[in-house]
């Protein structure tokens, strides 16, 4: 498959917290980023509004997009819900009728929708729905306790919070170390940068475990290291079910404690809606710790911060109180880069040969 | 509607833990109920092989049940993953070709099958898929966690162990004393035995917490209790995901704990799989209170036992040792009777009531 080259639909959302496949986008796959639509931020730049991206530029306008000879338009952000602005349903209608294919990870499946569904056939345009589920997928069993390779979870104080982001740059970090790591995509935005994968939010709840499986299954063999990407929050009141599932299925022997240090209480940025404060971080970690134990045990090895809206020396600092909180190493793995925690995870690794290389007692 | 009665299809599974769907249908409607189809287990009544359910006979073949006069065909097993086992399919056509509609709660929706669909338009019959699931659900956010009514949900140590049945057992208990009590069914055989509800666990996973909301805010207008229909568990591997987005979405004040007796492991009805132990159930008391407390506290203030394949004696022994070792009331509410966990219920609802007329500091 060509690479597609994305017109990004953010419009009235595009920043640093709101419009999270957008942001990863312009973050990871840069190249494949044609520009941004968001008609009340027209004229500025990706650099601009997040703080990277470089020139990509923000239009005000469909047609000023189409300008700049994307082949696909991206739908760049994950509402509550996941389901589709009536708004943007003219300009995925628009870009369909000029041959533009739709990359989308909404719950409503762009593909189903008859109108949308008759326009993409009639120009040759494909709707590429990431968050449509697989069929057949199992029931969990543990099957992914026992594997050689260490299954590495990251978790969060709340969604939004860097679990994809962590894995990432875990995942460099680690390949530039030699060891040979797996990144497995469970959301929308993991699965368009990557190219394969199971949104796990958006399969039947039965089955949420068993996707996550399934992968971890299939993503292990000949590696020494599995990331696996993070989703919810078990302290979530929305997506805990959906975070304890992944965490059952892909049964991880360690995880990476997610946290975005300014936030103080569960999904704030949903203004109003907000109730939940987020309990100190040791406290988070033995609720994680305690869940896993239900099914297997699972360590949580480090921190991973995100403090994108910080001062440097606030940032650091957060960095330190966490590691002293929590007792494991931590780092804020964009600003600071990832080697404490690559460093916590070869060491788990390692651990983890070591042990099944002793015959048990 | 004209109630339908039913020919339940439970080929080489009929039995107290195999047919959990027909069990019910003939605990709770058995006038709803013509016959049972099970090839291996023709000539046998209902009452010969769960102990209950008077002359309902099992029949070899569709044509002997087609002559105990059903309109309906019933799927009476909810097999692993909830998934049509290839044998059926004919079963199934022959029926709708027939005229006789068609209920069932497999994860599989019959009605999506574009066979079965034609079939059933050329004849007028209807199939009738308890497990789909709505539209336009919402993501759960603790809007029922202030309800003057008392919500009660049952939470157990496996699939399988009587949450369901507890309920409809509690419903009947709580209404013989004048309790307003409404019943909310999150599984395809209470919906079906309800008339309503939603089956939790086929809803794409990020609406489990959101659709027993729905539900729950439903139910409560009017209502002193709201019992609402547990489902999995949060030490099950497969489908420990569910149960948290139940728990959470539901936003119980008040938790009945069920576990069948024998049990030793978790989902050991499915021979050579079962690898986790049941632990001591004070210990699955504080799983659960602990995880509820993540949103929202919740107490566990019953026990509900299934004995049914115990002698008398051992059964009462057990109760006993439950309520000792758990500190409130047990019973096996269909053997013994519910009588035990009404009070608690009865106590807890007034005890609720009391504090929310008494103004907080």
């Amino acid at each position: 498959m060509k690479e597609p080259r994305f017109l990004i639909v953010a419009d009235g959302a595009f920043g640093p917290e709101t419009s999270k496949t957008a942001d990863c986008a312009i973050r990871y796959v840069p190249e494949r980023v044609a520009a941004v639509l968001d008609t009340s931020q027209a004229g500025r730049t990706a650099q601009d509004v997040l703080g990277f991206g470089g020139a990509i530029p923000v239009v005000g306008s469909l047609e000023e997009g189409l300008a700049r000879r994307p082949t696909a338009l991206l739908i760049g952000i994950a509402p509550r819900g996941g389901r589709l602005p009536d708004a943007w349903r003219g300009w995925i209608a628009s870009a369909l009728d000029r041959g533009l294919d739709v990359w989308s990870g909404l719950h409503t499946l762009l593909g189903d929708d008859a109108d949308l569904a008759a326009r993409a056939k009639a120009s040759g345009a494909v709707i590429h729905d990431l968050r449509r589920p697989p069929a057949n997928l199992p029931v969990s069993n543990g099957r992914a306790r026992s594997l050689d390779a260490l299954v590495v979870l990251t978790v969060g104080t709340d969604c939004n919070s860097g679990k994809m982001t962590a894995q990432l740059e875990l995942l460099r970090g680690l390949e530039a170390r030699g060891v040979r790591t797996r990144f497995v995509p469970t959301g929308q935005t993991g699965i368009l940068i990557a190219g394969w994968g199971i949104a796990v939010d958006a399969v039947a709840a039965d089955f949420v475990g068993g996707a996550a499986e399934q992968m971890v299954l299939e993503a292990a063999p000949g590696a020494d290291v599995v990331l696996v990407e993070g989703q919810g929050s078990l302290i979530h009141p929305g997506y805990s079910g959906v975070t304890l599932g992944l965490l059952h299925g892909s049964c991880p022997a360690a995880m990476i404690l997610c946290h975005k240090v300014s936030r103080r209480r569960v999904g704030e940025y949903h203004p109003g809606e907000a109730w939940i404060e987020i309990p100190p971080l040791a406290d988070v970690v033995r609720v994680y710790e305690q869940a896993a134990g239900w099914i297997h045990p699972a360590r949580v090895i480090g921190v991973a911060l995100n403090t994108y809206d910080l001062a440097e020396a606030e940032a650091r600092a957060a960095v330190a109180r966490a590691a002293r909180a929590t007792g494991v190493p931590a780092t804020d793995p964009v600003r600071f880069g990832p080697a404490p925690l690559v460093d916590a995870i070869v060491g788990a690794a390692a651990r983890r040969r070591a042990a099944r290389m002793t015959p048990s007692a």
